[in-house]
């Protein structure tokens, strides 16, 4: 397996991501991991560390998008960036999965101009993970992908969530349920109010009802599904209560599962390859854990269950 | 001054709503509340605790509506309920604030019907108060009165926020938001992108743009503005931490500030006259918290404020 990492991604790129590779590597196993980038800047990083860089393989591009820049222009434009060159690198299969610690509206545009939507799916989604209080995780669901999602899309995201639960994170027959603001069926806004007797018919996914926001840490559902204005709304307050416990250095397990570092990033779901996107602010530890799921991503056969699922 | 408040909503009614009434009674410095609901369970309950009965006015009522009751079926059925009562004095002029921590929906529809909405009023909102990191507090709304909003709509809760920050909270020229999942004026939902432009033209309150999830408990806005559906989530996404902190034993001054015994209740804004709705779990100092704010709701001079910012 080949992965492929973009080493010009995130504010501390390319330092931070081309320690990570090194954390990556110690780890992978035989699997490739394909830098993608400044490779001079790169090599004089690894010899730095004293790390021999002919353990990896290099592409080397003249051109970074910024965090700021607007995704489509920056993609069209820059066709020598790092994340251009991945995704082409990406859809003539030179590597099996691309990982990002970029601009994520990039890394969306990426996916779906290079290796494109699996046929059947209306829009792909941003996955995040959230830590459970009683361990374990939960999956929510766009958190960023689609501000405005019709009924039919959420159901997909339904479909997405429950796969990837499944084949990434080894959850029998996970539950679905539908982030809402009340109980019954027919709570909530239109778009709920739409969805959930789609939900209720689908045999797609174990769809366990509404969930609320107090329910997000619990364990009554794995996966969470809510159009990306609603999900991403979500993830960053729940990101500002991580880093609010982190400055008042209140310690605890539950708290220190927040860090986003462990989970390394946001696969985008609903395309034909994996991708993960990670955090802006990643640290070298965070580098190695999103390449690590991009691996995850690949041996799960998540894209080829997705594209079985929509056939 | 005289204060309604159904001592028979919340899930501690009547004792902790009595107790509540003994409490406020303490700091309400002349002005007279008016227990609706089970005189008799009332006056038991005081003598209990040997306070004296008289220093009440009862209306004594001999129904109540559920937490679970649907509100509009349950508001015209339960003609003799202590929140119908409430209202119907409340119209008359019988009292000049009503505060309940009964069922929010029959709150809702039972000022709709009674002292109705303001005129030029589009849409009443749920008000909520979260506390700020560096101290002092912010204002969210809508939290649940409108789960699906207009552009229009969205625009005048800012005036309501607005002039609540002013008025019960004494903060000048109050920074509106709208809340959305990023800085610059064109992200967003189709709901945020209509709203951006209308707030951006408005004179009727102070508007710095878009604010995300992460804000919420900073100090860059006083005043954010969101759907009902969006703000009902995020309401309780933030209790769930609230809860969480309290259930680990965190002790945090930050933390502490998140108990709503301390806030006492949402004001239902945008009608004729002052209203709040507490938690339903409300103990006797969240009661207290609840009557006084509806002093502070009537002494501001709210209701004639929004009714001249709408003439």
């Amino acid at each position: 397996m080949k992965i492929g990492l973009d080493i010009m991604g995130g504010d501390y790129a390319p330092k931070a991501t081309v320690l990570g590779a090194i954390e990556a590597y110690k780890v992978l196993q035989g699997h490739k991991l394909v830098l993608i980038g400044d490779k001079e800047a790169a090599i004089g990083i690894l010899r730095e560390h004293n790390f021999d860089p002919d353990n990896f393989e290099y592409v080397h591009t003249t051109e970074v998008i910024g965090m700021g820049e607007h995704p489509t222009k920056a993609v069209v434009q820059k066709a020598d960036s790092s994340i251009s060159v991945g995704f082409r690198m990406l859809k003539e299969g030179q590597i099996d999965a691309f990982s990002s610690a970029g601009n994520t509206g990039a890394m969306l545009v990426g996916s779906m101009f290079s290796v494109k939507t699996i046929p059947g799916i209306l829009r792909p989604a941003i996955t995040t993970i959230v830590p459970r209080l009683n361990g374990g995780i939960n999956i929510l669901l766009d958190v960023g992908a689609n501000a405005d999602c019709k009924p039919e899309v959420l159901v997909q995201f339904g479909v997405l969530g429950s796969l990837m639960a499944q084949s990434v994170y080894g959850i029998e027959n996970p539950r679905v349920a539908l982030m809402n603001i009340g109980e019954e069926e027919e709570k909530g806004n239109l778009l709920c109010q739409a969805t959930y007797p789609l939900m209720k018919e689908t045999s797609q996914f174990n769809f366990i009802g509404n969930a609320e926001g107090r329910d997000l840490f619990g364990d009554a559902a794995d996966v969470f599904v809510c159009d990306g204005f609603t999900g991403n709304i979500i993830l960053k307050l729940a990101e500002s209560f991580y880093v609010i416990t982190r400055k008042k250095g209140l310690k605890d397990e539950f708290f220190d599962r927040f860090n986003y570092e462990q989970y390394g990033g946001s696969p985008i779901l609903g395309i034909n390859a994996p991708v993960v996107v990670g955090h802006g602010i990643s640290s070298p530890e965070a580098i190695k854990n999103m390449v690590l799921l991009s691996k995850d991503m690949v041996e799960s056969e998540l894209v080829a269950k997705v594209t079985e699922a929509f056939q």
